[in-house]
């Protein structure tokens, strides 16, 4: 049976707490999913028979091995050259874990490997909002700040598959400490969940004086989704925090539509329920850092994927392709 | 007779003051060449007829227009996708010129046209340093500050044909005002031939009671040229400029390679003939700034053409792909 005749994929998000997965049809409706804890296992073939005693029923419920293409599995730090994931930061196994080998020995089908940012541009490419498009770029505002970019209707992978980590470009020379990285004023220190707390916990020093419903919260309870609770309520340093993380998160947008010139920037995560508080001043400052030829051009879009599913539909249209 | 037999192609390089142009063959040597000031016609039909009485004698002399696979343009603000030069600041012809299509209807011969920028990333790619890259990035530090990505074996041209405008990315939020696009801190006002004389008139003014031989000098006689003279001879000053100039300019590749990881960069014009005294700022900024998986990999290398050709070349080289 050829590729192009195989009815279903089988989809792998592996994430720094919770793995999801599920099986998924052309349509990109997923037939059936299911999730395990990434770092229940020190061992990563422990890990994989795991996800295989889940996974392999619902493989057989959708009529065997030979109705899937195979598997496409996100990962952090995973690279699709390889298929290896390589020093993965939040995940336990330590130095190069070559998954995709082992997944592909385990189920008998072919499994292909992308990082996770990568396979959510893939998924709005395939089942989003980007199905019409051939350049694009998908920006991941969540815990921290993921990108995948697409040129001419491929992922940029890069020399090394490494390509497409806007959230460690520089956007304050000088900036707030990255913790993680040692660089001073990438984008992540602004635009992730720990960002928006950090401005949060700045505005609110600086404003010593100004009454804020944001000084009933415990600092660990100050997420991009309390600050917009306060800031429909009219707070003012709610509002605050909006206009200068989309101020920042504009130019840098900015300078990825410099690039690469993409038709749309996708947006996705926490921060992007903010809606209009956080999309007013993102679009603004990126319009105003934009040359002539760029201005009024791009379009700033909300992903249209429900979170949930999301990560498995990207991670299954790696295979597809 | 195939494309894969003809022997030559005309290459033509619009610049703001000359227009190059010459024969070249699939070994990357120019013929025969020659100029005519771009500016000298008001109207485009007498400057294409202009190029036509001189280049047409030698493609006659190569043997006629039936050994010639096509003619390769390189413009500002040339458009790869359509054929046209698109309101081209410094060109007196405005709107939108049709040159692509003109060219080819006058010489009976396929024309490509692209912007300078990534017509000398092309001649990188097909005679220069970057012959076995897949992905690479060139900067052409001169007037302005342009740039050439290849990602993946190809020009990355962006949704509308005007992708790779790393000079206007923000650098320096809030900085140095470009008198050109209103922006403010961006690229090419700090490493361009302007910001060159502009960051030696800024540090001479703060430095005011520290001797430099810069201050001998007619100010607009501060190129990089002369700061590179004064600086060999143990000016302090212009020391100074190369490592703030080089430090700018590393932080920017630093964010240019967290986009697309480029194996290399490439660096081209007037400011990289300094040598180290650019590179090594340069270098080090970039290396600080970038994240672990990317460090001491990316190749920073200088151009190997010739810059008196590289423009012809990089043209010409359109057409053999």
């Amino acid at each position: 049976m050829s590729n192009s005749s195989k009815k279903f994929v089988g989809g792998i998000d592996i994430g720094g707490t919770n793995t999801k997965f599920g099986v998924v049809n052309r349509s990109g409706e997923i037939i059936e999913q299911d999730r395990v804890l990434t770092n229940a296992h020190t061992q990563v073939a422990d890990f994989i028979e795991d996800i295989y005693s889940k996974l392999m029923p619902m493989i057989e419920r959708a009529g065997g091995v030979s109705q899937f293409a195979g598997i496409g599995m996100g990962a952090p730090n995973g690279n699709f050259y390889t298929g290896n994931i390589e020093y993965a930061a939040n995940l336990q196994w330590k130095g190069i874990i070559p998954i995709a080998k082992m997944m592909s020995e385990k189920f008998g089908l072919p499994v292909k490997l992308t990082n996770d940012a990568n396979a959510a541009a893939m998924g709005e490419m395939k089942y989003g909002c980007a199905q019409d498009m051939k350049d694009f770029i998908t920006i991941t505002l969540g815990t921290g700040v993921g990108s995948g970019i697409v040129v001419d209707g491929k992922i940029v992978l890069g020399h090394d598959g490494f390509a497409g980590e806007l959230g460690h470009t520089i956007i304050r020379p000088g900036g707030r400490l990255h913790k993680g990285t040692g660089a001073k004023g990438s984008l992540e220190t602004y635009a992730s969940a720990t960002g928006v707390r950090d401005t949060a916990l700045e505005l609110l020093a600086e404003n010593e004086d100004t009454e804020s419903l944001l000084r009933d919260f415990a600092i660990n309870d100050l997420t991009s989704q309390t600050v917009y609770e306060c800031a429909i309520k009219g707070d003012k340093i709610a509002n605050e925090i909006f206009d200068f993380t989309g101020q920042i998160l504009g130019e840098a947008l900015a300078n990825f539509v410099m690039f690469s010139s993409p038709e749309a920037i996708v947006l996705f995560g926490g921060l992007t329920k903010a809606g209009d508080l956080i999309m007013n001043p993102t679009r603004k400052a990126m319009e105003e850092n934009l040359i002539q030829v760029f201005k009024n051009k791009v379009k700033l879009m909300y992903s249209e994927l429900k979170e949930a599913d999301a990560a498995i539909l990207g991670a299954s249209a790696l295979v597809w392709d």
